[in-house]
């Protein structure tokens, strides 16, 4: 991993609509896209059910791993299958308290659309002791911000465009402030015509010899040309701009060795 | 959950690529879906980096749960970061060693491309010891599988179509033997028009009286004509086929009771 430890990020997805395969994870794929952007390692993923022992070991095992970043998304909703909450508070031995904040903006919520508070919508204002509600600019349930010892945790919804929008207004603030303010640079390109296996002993000697430089390949398929190798290359540095250099340094290297071997060259960006 | 526990599944993805937001875990859905319907109950994901410290402890962690089966997709390729067998040989405590049968077959695939055999694609032989390898019958990194006392471990590429296609060639099979043969049910429709925390009370009192029935309610979005609930019923049994008659009458009466809050209701299947 080219990103400095210190920073690592544990994301929790919950739901069982994951496992059983009727939704696919992108929740995780954007949180990790934006993370590593802001210079995070994003470490672990934990794929949970909506059981709420599940939903406790999946805490429980973050709370105890060298994250200083733990974001959970799902299960936050107004029905019997939303537990996340009560899982969190397990896990930190708090109690549930209704934040009176959380209820009063929830009640004005309803009362726009004309529709009373009822056990179901109160359950959604019931967050862990001695934690910050993040309002929900397009939807109900808000957001959690926990801030431990050693920890920072971030509860989101599941539906995206909420998860988005809490994500947007008050998580990336923190995250920003918290965070490491890296440089982090990328390059990425696909070759066509030469097989991963022989690929592997040029990047593997870059990777020795530029140890600041992660590269992965691949593979994509194969195409009538040959097999086709998707890149990425990253360049971090918590002090240093210069590993940009370094990294169109390594990028030109590459391509030369794979233009020798006779691969077709597509950059990406 | 409906499913039987007893044939737990936990799915470990291994590649940083999904981690950092390069890569969608589509494979995971895939599995996910496959193995529900065969009556499995998919339990957990672990969505773990290149290094094979993290690979080991996923390994490990799955190993000591209370899983029967354990897959895993990704880190089996040529290049120096595909580390899944190592960590796995680790968590397992057994030593790697050049399978003869794959390392014969692995000269044959690449005598028909005429290419030479590398140390880079030796290490694709390497399996740990006493466990079966899986042909590949769409690229070369063969999969493996290893039973011990109480599990089944199966490993795969991260490529979705040799993942598929060494699934659909041996693993499927094996799952079908040891599996627990159920009857699986599910209907599946959308209601547009009431919001998810009116419907609450009602699913939640159908639960209780069919404890048999899983309901699962998902908010969509909303549209001109109020929020989009999609909702995902299922039903499973070891030895009663009757539970699809359970079912629909759930369905049934669920959507009475949403037609009468003036929900509009879409069929999906």
């Amino acid at each position: 991993m080219s990103q400095p430890s210190g920073y690592e990020v544990w994301i929790l997805s919950i739901g069982n609509e994951l496992l059983i395969g009727r939704t696919v994870n992108t929740n995780l794929t954007w949180l990790g896209k934006i993370l590593t952007h802001l210079g995070y390692n994003v470490r672990r993923g934990l794929i949970l059910s909506d059981d709420i022992q599940d939903i406790e070991w999946g805490f429980r095992t973050a709370l105890n791993s060298k994250a200083t970043v733990i974001i959970s998304t799902g299960g936050l909703g107004p029905t019997f299958d939303d537990k996340t909450v009560e899982g969190l508070a397990r896990a930190l031995n708090r109690k549930l308290v209704i934040d009176q904040r959380v209820l009063n903006k929830l009640k004005e919520k309803y009362r726009k659309i004309n529709l009373p508070i009822t056990p179901e919508r109160e359950k959604m204002a019931k967050i862990p002791e001695d934690s910050i509600p993040l309002d929900n600019p397009v939807g109900m349930a808000p957001g959690i911000y926990i801030k431990t010892n050693d920890k920072h945790i971030f509860v989101l919804p599941g539906v995206p465009n909420e998860m988005k929008a809490i994500f947007e207004t008050h998580v990336e603030k923190i995250l920003k402030k918290i965070g490491p303010r890296i440089y982090f640079f990328e390059k990425t390109f696909t070759a066509t015509g030469v097989p991963e296996s022989e690929i592997a002993p040029i990047t593997k000697k870059l990777v020795k010899q530029y140890p600041t430089i992660y590269i992965k390949s691949h593979p994509m398929g194969v195409e009538t040309k040959g097999p086709v190798i998707s890149f990425h290359l990253t360049a971090s540095s918590k002090s240093n701009p210069e590993v940009e250099k370094v990294l169109d340094n390594v990028y030109r290297k590459l391509i030369i060795e794979l233009k020798k071997m006779g691969a077709e060259i597509k950059e990406e960006n």
